[in-house]
């Protein structure tokens, strides 16, 4: 037997058990920003067919998020891996811990559209959130497109916008206020904006949080909770 | 040389490795329950120098994450560990993850604490949260419990608790909405309050992932996304 091609067949083997992982944690990826866009569909339109379509995507989001996890578990424990690859293995396991997180606010906006539609706001289209939805889905395809192509460019791109994204919500949470205080009629619907609001603005976070994931996986550096100056230096570095 | 005394030596090393490990995420989680306490009384109290604690301890819960993050990687690296082992640094991976995050909303309510003296609200005294406070600080004490014991027989009473969590924290912020509609002068004194209930509220599922990641560790089952008859049935088995 040719040892050299059992190794090659091993390695063959190995490298398409992590490209396997690495297309499922982009194809949760892509049911959940599907899920964002028809959550904020649903509740902007009171349209409840969406907003079911966001609940029955979660028992898929959770079952990807757990086979993923095992997957993981299991090359750790029987292929030892080393250096890019055990990087990879434990940013996976925290990039579908933020991915599942951003599946359960779109599920909370997609429930409260259902609550919803039994009031009398019905006809109203919740026009605030709007921009906030645009900047927040940006942040969410920006970091699933940095770990398709395993490359932290875009990074602090993604750090800024989540600047602008707190500016919105912050703006939002402003105007919101001050119209309940206008008219105490107004309150129902302005917090369900503000929970909406407060939604996206996590789901921001989280996408955010995905953005460093994958930037210790490619410059093997941790880049939580430091600066854009910092962030900066990790990014060039060859 | 003796290489028996060598394989000791090895796994005697390794044992104080993991002890370490554990011993600081318990410290990290110590530090985040002192938190928690200080940021609700500073709330309550409107009390800036205890607000001003929990803001600082952040960088330290923030350098703990991190440290406990590096030791489990070079662990995974260097001992190729497997069956319980391998388990426990995968759940430690996710548990500093929750405490980081509790400990993100602490600093959240301590800094609503800081804006707030500025304001009229001076001398009220938001007592509201007390009860979501107590059940909160329980669930997380318990959690940190079963890590501390490697035990998961409470995981089912801390899933209970946060049902009851969800129900407290849905009549404070009904109690808050009429109040708001009573009276508009009410409105921004109540919407501090429903930030804070909603930041312990997300501790109470942050505490309770905590427990399910313990569960995990001790029984070797993923207990996320279950019933709590199904949890019953992995924490009964032997």
């Amino acid at each position: 037997m040719d040892n050299k091609k059992i190794g090659q067949h091993i390695s063959r083997q190995f490298n398409e058990e992590m490209e396997d992982i690495r297309h499922k944690v982009l194809t949760m990826g892509g049911i959940v920003e599907e899920q964002i866009e028809q959550a904020a569909q649903a509740f902007m339109q009171c349209n409840l067919e969406q907003a079911e379509k966001v609940i029955q995507k979660d028992d898929l989001v959770d079952s990807l998020e757990i086979e993923i996890d095992q997957e993981c578990t299991e090359i750790l424990a029987r292929r030892q891996p080393a250096a890019f690859d055990l990087r990879m293995l434990i940013a996976t396991l925290k990039i579908i811990t933020d991915l599942e997180r951003i599946g359960d606010e779109s599920v909370r906006i997609a429930k409260m559209t259902m609550a919803l539609e039994k009031t009398e706001y019905y006809h109203d289209k919740y026009h605030e959130i709007h921009h906030l939805l645009d900047l927040v889905k940006g942040m969410l395809h920006n970091s699933l497109d940095c770990l398709a192509r395993l490359d932290a460019d875009n990074v602090i791109a993604i750090k800024m916008e989540d600047e602008k994204v707190d500016r919105e919500y912050g703006s939002i949470i402003r105007q919101l206020i001050t119209r309940m205080m206008e008219d105490p009629r107004n309150i129902t619907r302005a917090l369900d904006v503000l929970w909406t609001a407060r939604s996206l603005e996590r789901i921001g976070d989280h996408s955010c949080n995905i953005s460093e994931h994958v930037t210790y996986m490619v410059k093997g550096q941790d880049v939580r909770h430091i600066s854009c100056e910092e962030l900066e230096k990790v990014i060039n570095k060859q």
